[in-house]
């Protein structure tokens, strides 16, 4: 069975000692870092003690449907109880309506640590957020006061409704219609599929946040609008009254995240409302949208750590053959296997691409809440802007790496890596999803190429270029930092070049631009962790010196920096390669050819 | 469902005007492509008809074991009796045992396409073709008459028992024990894990092979001995007699092959018999572990193909948004995603490195031919050199090949991919053990770095770089394929540096080749796979002119070629960088430093 403990430390080295959360304070009047830090702790602890034990046995047993009602299993009730009672889904939430007002760095943090915990279990409440975000800025005030308060408190849950069975990247082509009833409220109907918590049995109501056209939409998505669809009718002293015709079909056996109910939704004249402007549905839409693929990135992140810290405690503790350079462990039958080199590229490679991902993910954060909170609005424009460049990269980029990763932890194991029990072949399966929903991750790099490179031509991309520039000429002369300036500043201008090359050969050809897509988001990123590495290893660099007891964190983190300026982020040359291969190599074969095309042999 | 067509027209291509096969007719009299063909038609009639059908239910149903028995899922004993009553375990084996004494080459291809449709299933017939490999070499007349004419048939199934609870790579530490009974055989005690088909009801009897150690042995791997166990002890007349104290104690839940058993077996004084010498059991163990390497990475390459042919289907038939350079198909309600760059790249990307693999694994295949049958004992020997050298390399490269294939595979199916019936996400579980089992993928490098590139003077190696060497030579100034001649060509010179590079460097510190071992192998492969793609790219030059009808085919190997070239093949410029890098970024870290080191904060 996996462990797992928050990772305090190195959250700690990145938020206070890296990013300097404690300027937030500027925005956040109550916020402070040693709040923060006692309310981490008490979150590791409840990752720790109540949602990884159920991890497991929610995979096994996973989620039950019966006659429309789906039960989740063993525990989650009780898991579910517990997380509320503390207050937790209020974390980050609009004191208004019940929240703690706190930053969304530090929601982000605990988000962190619930998807190392137990993926499955944080996505009930973290579709719950995605609602409540959408209803905080689209919805009217009656719905916020009938709705959010029990959404913060967690007694209530949320869903996003927009996939069809014909539809899922191409929301345009929705069937789901909504027929304006007399009293201002609509008749929804139609059929959603892959809904995350459609149905379960965790809390006394769910909210449907549904896609739908209304009989004068015009067509593709410029004709979709929002509609908020509940499960039971909130009453006058809203409490959940009528039944509504919102019922789960069915729900999906899945690859992972099995105590995760994905349902089938069947709306049959269920009564809803409208949430926002007439037609303006996907703009509503991609509120939830944004702070979800970023979310889907920590889930990556999350599910990579807890994936390391299992191959790290088994490499230490197998026993298995001698170093290849003579017994290291004489007093032992045989070595751990974490002698070996090999076993040790494995576990750096996660931890390298761990540990730069938090620290772009809390900086991401920290930018989101700038945007909130900043009294500049030219300030919260240049967070929103780094923070729109950075979210497929991060979506795309963190949940490839935890794929990547949490396959190499499993490598680690050997055999025992693909035997259920030892929970490591769970992390891959449950990472798996995470490239996939939300957007692809191709999705995300075409968001990328075609839709934030160009934006307000280029501003997006200047809120990266500038300051990482800058910050590469402030270092160029640090003798502390050479080894990693010098490398990150040849990737840095090749990020620039292949900007260059992408925007103009995109614009006379869109195939150039999506051809080059993947490998240039994978390119990016390596540049954007490359940045955060060198953050990083400016500090460690500093502190080093005099840390006393805690010099073996810094020394480990200089060494993973190294790590990974020498082993990962010598990609970007192939990438630049490849990516200057233009589109002709992907576009030239004919459609037919796909299939292989016969050669008069065999039964033809 | 997905569905599986057996890649005849890829298959003659390969084998026929690429390989030349015919040429093998020399050492096997009987062998002529007519009948192979006739052969392989059959062949891929079983795989589509019989074995594909019953593969999703298997896995949705797995083994069950009870009370010591293990029964498959519904269908797998009906499909084992059509696939022995029609002589196909016989393929490759000895006349002399009823064997049909066909090609490696022809049972090889036979392989890829039972992997492509049933992997759990065809483990228990390749378990049982280790067996009678092993047997074959090592056993005495006595033990061939009795077993192999059973295993040749089908009636009865082997095992290869290895694993240990505390030992898998580090086999000089099992504990199993054989004493020495007064008629010649040994009472054979111990526990195994992971055995494969180790217990199941297909056949009326199982034959283990046990790696066990006698009283007096040696400590380490020279003191290991092999065993033949039989589940029921062969009566006079080579019927099952009595029932073996070799049990087994129960079957592992696993991420995927889960119609395949995974047994604990327990032998408890069970009656064996020594094949070949005392102590030597190593040596006819990688007999059976050669060939299973090899075999391993035909799994990846048949559950590659299999996916890629599923994943195009869906291409062309998913609807959804609209080509970026305008509507492609104005009929319709939208375009196939074929029509997109990236999902295109991940298609080509299967396909480059699948057609690729499968040039190399039926050249390997037929360099096994030759070294069983040449009457040249040179040749014999540059045959058996080839094979040795690149055993690693297939099986570690063309099982991640699969694994990563798969993965994309499923990534074009979006979300559908990911949910259980699509079929899509099987493929990648199953193709998850191939890297683990038969030596991790990582052995395998340390296998490559370790042992074959330095043995007999590099000779090994010279197998290779050789016959390559002069082929890049006799087709420089050949303009139709200076587009592949002039890229590899440098990707060969980077793979002669550091092969010299790490003979070097390793000799003075093991750890040095071992660092560089897993980026080795791949470097290793994609230029094995270039050449391969060389040859087929000349044959799909000089036929294309005149290729009629068949154009399409010739012409669509080309325009894979040249994706291979220009975006596959450009890794080996990282590769050869990293490999650069040395061993001290991974040998630098302190193995406490794995473990995050506290930094006094939290709970520490």
């Amino acid at each position: 069975m996996p462990t797992y403990k928050a990772p305090l430390d190195d959250i700690h080295f990145v938020l206070n000692e890296v990013l300097k959360v404690e300027q937030l304070s500027a925005h956040y009047p109550d916020f402070d870092t040693a709040t923060m830090s006692a309310i981490l702790e008490e979150a590791g602890k409840l990752c720790e003690e109540v949602l990884q034990p159920i991890n497991r046995s929610g995979d096994e047993e996973g989620c039950v449907w019966n006659n429309g009602e789906v039960t989740t299993p063993k525990g989650f009730k009780e898991a579910y109880k517990i997380f509320c009672e503390a207050g937790w889904p209020a974390l980050g939430c609009d004191p208004a309506y019940g929240g703690q007002g706190l930053p969304h760095a530090v929601n982000t943090v605990f988000e962190e640590m619930i998807c190392s915990a137990n993926l499955s279990f944080g996505m009930y409440p973290g579709l719950s957020r995605g609602a409540v975000d959408a209803l905080m800025q689209w919805g009217s005030d009656d719905l916020k006061n009938s709705y959010l308060p029990k959404l913060v408190s967690g007694e209530w849950s949320g869903t996003m409704c927009l996939t069809e069975p014909h539809c899922g990247t191409d929301l345009g082509l929705i069937r789901t219609k909504a027929i304006p009833n007399t009293d201002g409220s609509y008749k929804i109907s139609g059929t959603k599929i892959f809904i995350s918590a459609g149905e379960h049995d965790l809390t006394s109501n769910i909210i449907h946040l549904v896609l739908a056209k209304l009989p004068d939409a015009p067509p593709g998505t410029r004709g979709i609008s929002l509609f908020i669809v509940p499960k039971f009718i909130p009453k006058a002293d809203n409490t959940p009254g009528e039944r509504n015709k919102a019922v789960c079909g069915s729900i999906e056996h899945k690859m992972g995240i099995k105590a995760s109910s994905t349902c089938v939704m069947n709306f049959d004249e269920a009564t809803g409302w409208l949430v926002g402007e007439p037609h303006k549905g996907m703009r509503a839409m991609f509120t939830m949208m944004n702070a979800a693929r970023l979310a889907v990135g920590i889930q990556g992140l999350g599910l990579a750590e807890v994936s390391y810290q299992n191959a790290v405690a088994y490499a230490n503790e197998r026993l298995q053959g001698r170093a290849l350079t003579g017994t290291k462990f004489p007093d032992k039958p045989a070595d751990p296997i974490l002698v070996h080199p090999d076993v040790r590229k494995n576990l750096l490679t996660m931890r390298a691409n761990i540990e730069g991902c938090r620290a772009l993910a809390y900086w991401m954060a920290m930018q989101i809440d700038v945007f909130h909170k900043h009294p500049d609005a030219k300030e919260r424009q240049k967070a929103d802007d780094f923070v729109a460049l950075l979210t497929p990269i991060a979506k795309a980029y963190f949940t490839d790496m935890a794929y990547e990763g949490c396959t190499l932890g499993q490598q680690v194991l050997g055999g025992h890596g693909y035997i259920r029990e030892w929970g490591m072949e769970q992390f891959v399966r449950d990472a798996r999803i995470a490239q996939i929903y939300e957007g692809t991750n191709g999705i995300q790099a075409l968001d990328l190429v075609g839709r934030k490179l160009g934006q307000d031509m280029g501003r997006l991309l200047r809120s990266f270029f500038h300051p990482m520039g800058a910050e590469l000429e402030a270092e160029s002369a640090n003798p502390a930092l050479i080894e990693f300036v010098a490398p990150l500043t040849k990737a840095f201008a090749k990020l620039q070049q292949t900007t260059a090359l992408i925007a103009q050969k995109g614009l006379k050809n869109p195939d150039e631009a999506g051809a080059a897509s993947t490998d240039y988001l994978r390119l990016f990123a390596l540049v954007a962790l490359g940045w955060m590495w060198l953050k990083m290893a400016k500090v460690a660099a500093e502190k080093l010196p005099t840390a006393g007891g805690q010099a073996p964190f810094y020394d480990a983190k200089l060494k993973t920096a190294r790590f990974f300026f020498l082993r990962l982020l010598p990609a970007t040359d192939t990438l630049a390669k490849t990516i200057g291969t233009g589109a002709s190599p992907l576009m030239d074969m004919a459609h037919e050819q796909f299939a292989l095309p016969p050669l008069g042999v065999g039964r033809g």
